[in-house]
């Protein structure tokens, strides 16, 4: 069953992350493997799959939640284009990490945006 | 000008937050009026006016910001009650809060469904 | 199997938290029942079944991590009972708390114990 | 010579902090008594103590450091006070409060902006 | 109207940050340039432009909230060269970066130091 | 005697942190040389010097401490390395930052596990 709930979380991760999502997981093999299996069984198999909210408004929620947090850039990255992945438009993540401002102040905000004009580039 | 712009936030901020709104502004009238002004101004003139991102939109990126600021119970009462003003269901806005537990852990996110707990029985 | 992990992370609940866990599920049920879930299967059934570290060990993160976070009193007051239960003493406890203050400063200290201070009159 | 050390840094502590500073060593000796030793030797004997910055600067910078960082209101309303005692104005004080706006967001200084309230009232 | 806040926040800022205020304005023009122009008009024309504090002032607060907040190296770099432009002594600004260690413990100062090291390095 | 305790906080250090700390306080030398004496003296000749936890005790406080601040990549480099040194086993190392993630969200157990494996990597 757990390996059900891994497969479910690791199919939403696809979904949602794509390659960067595999990138990191990949990436926690050699020294915390079992982190990696948290991040897909409960991240994405547990809470990404739930009902109530669609994948964008998840997607707007994460964002949200990693410019407040501030020092996650790396997992930014990997969810600014995830942002893009669900249908999020550029415009719209960049409307919601400004939103932010009032809450979390400037310097959030702008390290936040900084990220994205890297990721939005790339694209 | 800025009489229009603070004209633009009040009537945004009464749509937003109502009453809960008007209290924090009058409750800063002895101690600090100008930043009630900046409140009314900055955060609903300037920011909730924006195109980009609709209502429901924006009310959860404040719920989830306020919820991983931590500390911020009173605002998070005025602004839980603003997402159901604004059409997010009660689910939606406990979807949101669960949603930040991956991200900033349990506390945060206990807290602030508590604090849920509190205001939706009230309404 | 599910089932079987929610009773794993149940029955590490009680033996590290006892009575104050349960009552932190009891008051999610009408709320946010999954959240309780999560926080039984995850934290507990997860994370506090590892080997590799002692309950005792596990504690000393656990009350460390709510003290630096700060704005976390209703689950510091938890954990620093699940302290005692696990075998910690007082002393070690305080020991633990003070040690944060050269990392997080005073304030977040100070809280952490007067909140120990609290649950340690009641015992 | 820690003796001179604590003596330096209690008086220290008199002068800027006062009654409200005795109050948390009092409260201290009985859970954490080398906590409140070290509070007046550092904080006070030694930082406080410096040259370079005036006590009025010093404060200022205090009660920025426990308004962003929030969930401090135990120690705000300590340095408040203090923040009188040793020549800030009321309006400085509001002002410094109010400056952190842009920086550490509106929640942060509201929640601080009423602690003064709170303190200035009863002055 | 707002065209004059906006002028009166742009002589503020180069007044206060120089060139380095003026190349993050400029950074945000292709991502979000009305995110440049709230930090113009309401960090600059709203706040640094008001009455109660001096410059100098401003300026320790400013340093104070960046060095706590922590994870703000980019904007800690424009505002100590900033603490120098207003007439802050180098002295003075590594005065008020100590200040904070009892506080926000040492690696958020020595965090900020480091930066302070590399800002007066280059002046 | 504050020679005697800056003396029992280096010796101390060097136990603990060993070159990793040394560099530390070096690199402070012609920017803020006493902000170097005061991580010796009170973090290491108060705090590290206390009875009531053994070093590794302490040093799983303190590696905790810095996982859930985050931004203290520099910080948690020495400490990683200090934590070796004190006699925990990697294996308990990256236990203790893995039991933080239902506590302070997996961004920063994330990248803390990231700054391990570079650490362990170059022992």
């Amino acid at each position: 069953m757990d390996k059900i709930r891994f497969e479910k979380g690791w199919s939403k991760l696809m979904e949602v992350d794509g390659e960067g999502g595999q990138r990191v997981i990949d990436s926690l093999k050699d020294i915390a493997p079992d982190l990696g299996k948290y991040v897909v069984e409960f991240a994405f198999g547990d809470i990404y799959n739930r009902e109530g909210l669609d994948l964008k408004q998840r997607q707007l929620v994460t964002i949200t939640a990693l410019t407040v947090l501030g020092g996650c850039e790396p997992q930014l990255k990997v969810h600014l284009q995830a942002g893009l992945n669900v249908g999020l438009t550029k415009n719209e993540v960049v409307e919601a990490i400004m939103h932010c401002a009032p809450y979390a102040g400037f310097p959030r905000v702008l390290n936040a945006i900084f990220t994205a004009k890297e990721i939005f580039k790339v694209e």
